[in-house]
């Protein structure tokens, strides 16, 4: 990850300019392939996706959400932001108030941070010994797989941005009056630990990117490459799952008939 | 609400061609709108909006969410479609399970359908006895009015069809495979009783349009104009509330001094 050029763009062969009309096109692909995944749930089609968002702050998971996931009818999305546990979340296992937002059948869910936040931030700020984070990495591992068990596609994705990049970011913020309101202090003190985050997200990617559900790192000091990357990941994994429209499961002639008496 | 011309569109002087236009326009002004409810709330505003759809089958609900709050950053939306309740939901109050979908500060949430069916679809069909609901009107009220005192702004929503249009719409469910999954056998059963949802519903807007929650009825059978009807009261309701961007709750100067030091 250290080896990471955040500015790349790779497999992208256009500039930036070219980004909005790719991604436009893509959209429309996109919002097809999931009106299928949705209608195919409504005759017990089971399959449904998990997109999990990681990154460092600034990183562009909110644009991620946006202007991708924005595409998306949002019937068929359901999106959480994890935030700091609650006091009663604390209660439970770190996993327990991940389980209750996984998507449905025919959903596509969104994981604005997720349960690697108890092997990242938990890591760094030593909020659970070793042993506890050592054992959470095959708890993620168990719960993944059952996810995938239970046919989710599980997209994980790492915005890599560059601290350099981080650091004009939070400026940026600083200098528009209009963002002040999605700055925070502890972003900075959080930036002092950069190195520390590194470490805890290589050691992550190594114990949790499975055959089953790999993790996707992704430059992301331009905002439209990653954009279009996220894009692309999800539009292939929908369409490896080759949908097609449902078959009526009632007989349409007869329902004509019944439909014209009314 | 027998009176209403469905094919009218009340208030706007343009013709279809000019409706794609205008309600792209529109979803800026209220797509900032709405970043700024969410903003806000980051900072302890606790306002909140909630839209309840409520409509005869094939009046258009579905393409309300896809395309009007289809144009909103799904960070600050919470949509929830009601089907059947389960049966762990009938062993509570009707409200229980509505309740529990309320949109939390800065979000708009959407109801998809509503504690409105208990009225509806329980007074058409009998699944509970006339004294009982005659209670739910009162207590409908009585939740609102929670809701308004929680700086909800509430607005109900009935897309008002003609019997004609959705006979029309549902004979093209049947003309077109890819639309088979949403054609639902039970529809047809459901029109059988038109005129008796229709008295359903006209009680039900005289006993529950209220100052606080009060019911807009939308002509619907076309469908561009209700949707520019709808973007147009989310837009007034967020105009209403006069949102500003929040004050720095920080020291901006100083923040840029720590920020340039990492």
């Amino acid at each position: 990850m250290a080896g990471v050029d955040t500015r790349a763009t790779p497999g992208f062969y256009g500039r930036k300019k070219h980004a909005a009309g790719a991604a436009k096109q893509a959209a429309g692909i996109l919002s097809q392939l999931q009106e299928k995944l949705f209608a195919n749930s409504k005759s017990g089609d089971n399959r449904k996706v998990l997109l999990v968002l990681q990154a460092m702050d600034t990183a562009g998971k909110g644009g991620i959400v946006r202007h991708v996931i924005g595409d998306l009818d949002p019937q068929g999305v359901s999106h959480y932001a994890f935030k700091a546990p609650t006091k009663a979340e604390l209660t439970h296992d770190f996993l327990w108030r991940i389980r209750k937002r996984v998507p449905a059948a025919g959903m596509i869910g969104v994981f604005d941070r997720s349960h690697y936040e108890d092997v990242l931030i938990a890591r760094v700020h030593e909020l659970a010994p070793p042993v506890e984070i050592k054992k959470r990495y095959n708890q993620i591992n168990a719960f993944e797989q059952e996810l995938v068990d239970d046919d989710t596609t599980v997209i994980k994705v790492m915005l890599q941005i560059s601290s350099t990049e981080q650091k004009s970011r939070l400026g940026e913020r600083l200098d528009r009056p209009d963002k002040y309101w999605n700055y925070h202090t502890v972003d900075v003190d959080e930036r002092m630990h950069w190195s520390a985050y590194q470490e805890a997200f290589q050691i992550a990617l190594e114990r949790t990117s499975t055959a089953a559900a790999p993790w996707y790192v992704v430059p992301a000091d331009r905002k439209w490459y990653a954009r279009l990357v996220v894009q692309h990941l999800l539009t292939e994994a929908l369409k490896s799952m080759v949908l097609t429209w449902p078959t009526a499961d009632f007989d349409v002639e007869a329902e004509k008939v019944r439909l014209s008496t009314t």
